[in-house]
């Protein structure tokens, strides 16, 4: 049993290469009201989306974000911002003053971020667009928010490109199920769940069949598990927690 | 123009009430699968669900919940979690020692959860299913821990209910799109338009049309600015930070 909607998701695929045909502003529209619409923490709405066609933005973006150039490419380029700003000026209006010491209101405003860019990346999808999620705008944030003036409590959390695909997206592979889902009490993976996945993504010719020789270890397969190994040992976005502590959230 | 999954989207309310009917496992394997088909950094897919149908760890939920009592009714709870527990097996097979100091490597895993939670709550959606986030188990996040037996790098970042709902739910007006959506750089919201969403929400009559007294200033009319400052004034959940921390993430 499945549904039209579940069908999609399992189409999903991240797009790095656009045709370079604008997407109309009444399909942005359509895009961030359809993530308005997913779930948020006590109604707070607490996330801001800021979008921008504009070829320099894009620019500077694309070489913040590590040279990826379909951010540069792709026709709009959305910045998804986790927002106490509005929150804080209730706050003000009521006579309160908004709390954004603590790691809670923090969280609740990256997730509820995270939800609701999830509704419109899918909603963006079901219209024949395609999308990409760019996490490395966190590389040097500061920047990104002096290129879009982010006020007071206001934080950029990631980008997303968007656009027309040039071409249908490669879909990777994901972990196994019971890698993930777990009943009554968390179990640690088995390695061998792993190793299976690596096999799966290896498998894909993603990786090109390379092997990685080092020093007194035997050599390895270069698969999921050491391009990921690699990509969660380095030490990254040191400067992350200062500008968001900048912003205002403090995060104790 | 629209699509039947942005239909299905702007269908979208929590759901507080269920029947006691149960939810096959095999759909609980639908929903969380289509949640693994969305976007993940760098395919690390940094995030576990836990799932129960015990009643008396849900009854212990809803009691850390704030006593919510569809926490305890709902057939099944979901756990969802930020996750590097995997992620550390895979550095240590590789020869690689996991970076989990920073706050970067912690969002990741935050947003990479919320996510793909937001896929399984659409597709269980599509399935006819409704669902309701449950941000109040970072109410006593230790507790949490421990009921679930979640592992180092492994830490609660919210809930769900499921089930089949008893009615269809509510559906709340969210802010105007353009208190939401910039255009290339940030324009600090008009006041005005949080006013006209605070009349929209008491419209609705959720708020039973309270006044509230207070001294030495006018008196208020009990709408969402109200409710809102109220909730985001609050110091709240001071031990999230440190059960995180616990986890192994030192978010620097």
């Amino acid at each position: 049993m499945t549904t039209p909607t579940i069908d999609l998701m399992h189409r999903h695929g991240s797009v790095r290469k656009y045709k370079p045909d604008p997407v109309p502003a009444e399909l942005i529209d359509q895009i961030v009201a359809a993530g308005q619409r997913a779930s948020t923490s006590s109604n707070l709405q607490a996330y801001s989306v800021v979008a921008t066609t504009d070829p320099e933005k894009k620019a500077r973006l694309q070489e913040i974000s590590g040279g990826q150039s379909h951010v540069g490419e792709a026709p709009v380029f959305l910045l998804w911002c986790g927002d106490f700003n509005r929150l804080q000026q209730v706050c003000r209006y009521q006579g309160y003053q908004v709390e954004a010491d603590y790691l809670e209101n923090f969280l609740v405003s990256a997730i509820d971020t995270a939800i609701a860019s999830q509704n419109a990346a899918l909603a963006a999808e079901s219209l024949g667009l395609g999308c990409c999620y760019i996490g490395a705008i966190r590389n040097r944030p500061r920047e990104v928010v002096e290129i879009f003036q982010l006020p007071e409590l206001v934080y950029p959390l990631f980008g997303m490109t968007l656009g027309w695909p040039v071409e249908p997206p490669l879909i990777r592979p994901r972990l196994p199920l019971k890698a993930v889902l777990h009943w009554e009490t968390y179990q640690v993976n088995d390695l061998s769940l792993l190793q299976e996945y690596d096999r799966a993504m290896i498998d894909t010719g993603i990786y090109k069949g390379r092997q990685i020789d080092r020093a007194d270890q035997d050599p390895v397969l270069y698969g999921w598990m050491e391009h990921t190994a690699r990509r969660v040992s380095k030490p990254s976005r040191s400067d992350l927690r200062d500008t968001i502590v900048e912003s205002g959230f403090r995060m104790r």
